[in-house]
């Protein structure tokens, strides 16, 4: 059962690996079809990973099939599918350059075109969890802490799918598999970009303008990227 | 029709990717050959282009042939094309290293003779573009505002054949596609050799005439290196 | 004779090469079964090791079987055996970012969860040789600082199983070769973090209660981490 | 006619390019053997070099053999064998890291014991050469400049095989090709990790007597690594 979720959920975790997004068994990707999610299990190596491993869950992740234990994360995952509307995959990651972000404790801020052509603003921050949000549901505390973050800031998750949480590393998402990960490596990209940029000027920034028109000729009602 | 042009630009573009210059669907290369102009089409997988989906323009941008779209950067490329004389291919990239370059709004001085033996002089920054620029014909601006820079600065563009665009990332060319594609190996070189020459040296800079004579050893009229 | 320790051992330092923590002759791998010790001999190409190349040693140092000379360090390992409870594989390398923050005299302080799934706290840094120290029996001195280290800071070497050498690089060790393979390659990756966390924020750090969740999670009684 | 010579030297120079050396045709390695020299023609690409392509020279820079230009760099070559007794290749590269120490105008001053394994001391860098040198014999003067640094430092060349040329990148050399090749790898190594060092701590430094000692443990005369 589930078969083509088990599938993609498996080939999308090993996909991460592939892209250097992942080291040992760090990170974990799920995704979400008709309310049923699967998710890797926890600490399983990515090469010995089969279909019948990933465990699939319903949206108060409560078992549905598998007979593994899911990842740690997965109520990171499930506070995201179920206060995201329109979100079909979630990652999670330590890829390097944006995990500095997270433990400096800084937004990825938009420097340039590269950034603006896939991210509609900065790259959020949480604020810490209080001891209490860490000592009790952490990872629920975590998922529930992203979402502040996009409300508080009003931002929507669909057009910045990417937030960093302070000290730990960044979560990812998308409408599908494929979009999601596309986030990780483009994340991960301005990261180390955004870095230097700040090695050589630490008061570099981008015309508002100009990073809205990138944006919107990928991603607005008049875009004219792409064939179609 | 125009076969031998399709498949030198399929396989400039593809060679990118190669070399780790471009990123998912990022960047694109063109070349002209008798007044007519092929380039890769927009948003099209490095990997499933085919010689049949380089689109084929006239030097005002005029379809001539093929069935998809041109790269959105094509009008930028023309402007080059009909603005500096003698070159054969562009390429744009978002590579890394110069792309910092161009988000710090910082040109790449010469800094030492991998450097001076490439380009004869500083690589370029355009200035920003205005909010008119960007918001009416941008790619077209883009293009003019790389062309303003030359003029300005009276550079030869056959002698620097590159230029960062403020918040953007470099456009390179030359008077074949191998000429252009080695000279973007050669800009993202000198960009990461340069960032870190000026982490340990804030004040680096070179000799002009040693600058001088490496670049005339290689391109000048009494050029000693190489065969011939 | 012990052909499965000799073959483990050989394996596992040729395994240093494959992840890239190792560069030419640099480095060492050693194991413990039942009392005995088997090490890879001093300056022998890693692509040429074989398994009857590996040197076994009483936990005094005295030659039990092998043709070859040890390694240079193996009066380091052996202080290390003698002194840390528990311990079955130690690891040298001098893998980049590690050996970096070890030429800095600087410890690796925790600043994420990445750390912190790992190690139990700062990567410790040892004080300086002595010049008497260096001159006489260096590489056991080298030993015996690192035990001083652990010692006067009360640190638990199964919760911490790594330490900078100063102006040296990392010793790693593991309950396990396996494990103290995957503490070398973690090792290396939060100090390339920490490294550029750092240049982002000179000022970062994290909640001591955080570290403690993300270590208690993974390795405390309670851990709730992998599918046992 | 000195096929064994010219075999070593194309395939010493192909070498530079797998470790990573070299980009493009920048680079070249020569080799003396009996008072004739190998070296790298002139500007022809490392993937299409037969061993007939190599250069053979006498001391005084007369071509023995080929119908090759030699490269650019010869007269560099012939200094560097003609002053420095006991040395049997030279390479010249514009490695990465060890150039940016060149553009910088900074020695690699020794900071750790993976220096010390190699190199007896710092790496110096030569002064400017002056207009004049520049104008006139170039490649002869960058030699000489090289012997003078040597000569005025009191530094034993086969001890310290390795120079920085101010504004242009490494000299390297060995007794063996196979030396040589070793003490370019190194040095890259050791000028990244000097770098970031840096980064961590401006005044990192080492203790003379452990630089001392790890340097006699593998070179000196009571050296005790490695099999012999």
């Amino acid at each position: 059962m589930y078969e083509e979720l088990r599938k993609k959920v498996r080939e999308g975790n090993q996909r991460l690996v592939q892209l250097g997004l992942v080291n040992l068994t760090f990170g974990n990707l799920s995704a979400i079809d008709c309310e049923v999610i699967g998710i890797k299990p926890s600490g399983v190596d990515y090469s010995l990973l089969k279909d019948e491993d990933i465990v699939v869950l319903n949206k108060n992740g409560e078992l549905i099939n598998g007979n593994k234990k899911p990842s740690l994360d997965t109520f990171t995952h499930l506070e995201l599918y179920n206060s995201f509307n329109g979100i079909g995959a979630v990652i999670h990651t330590h890829s390097k350059y944006a995990t500095c972000f997270a433990q400096a404790k800084k937004p990825i801020t938009c420097l340039g075109t590269t950034h603006a052509d896939h991210f509609n603003g900065d790259i959020p921050i949480t604020r810490d969890l209080t001891d209490e949000e860490i000592t009790h549901d952490y990872e629920k505390n975590t998922g529930k802490v992203i979402v502040e973050t996009f409300n508080k800031q009003e931002i929507n998750p669909l057009e910045i799918p990417a937030c960093l949480v302070a000290n730990h590393g960044p979560f990812v998402w998308g409408r599908t598999i494929e979009e999601a990960i596309e986030n990780a490596v483009i994340l991960e990209l301005i990261s180390k970009m955004n870095l230097h940029t700040l090695d050589l000027n630490p008061l570099a920034k981008i015309n508002p303008i100009l990073r809205k028109a990138h944006y919107e000729r990928k991603h607005g009602k008049n875009a004219y990227y792409g064939q179609v």
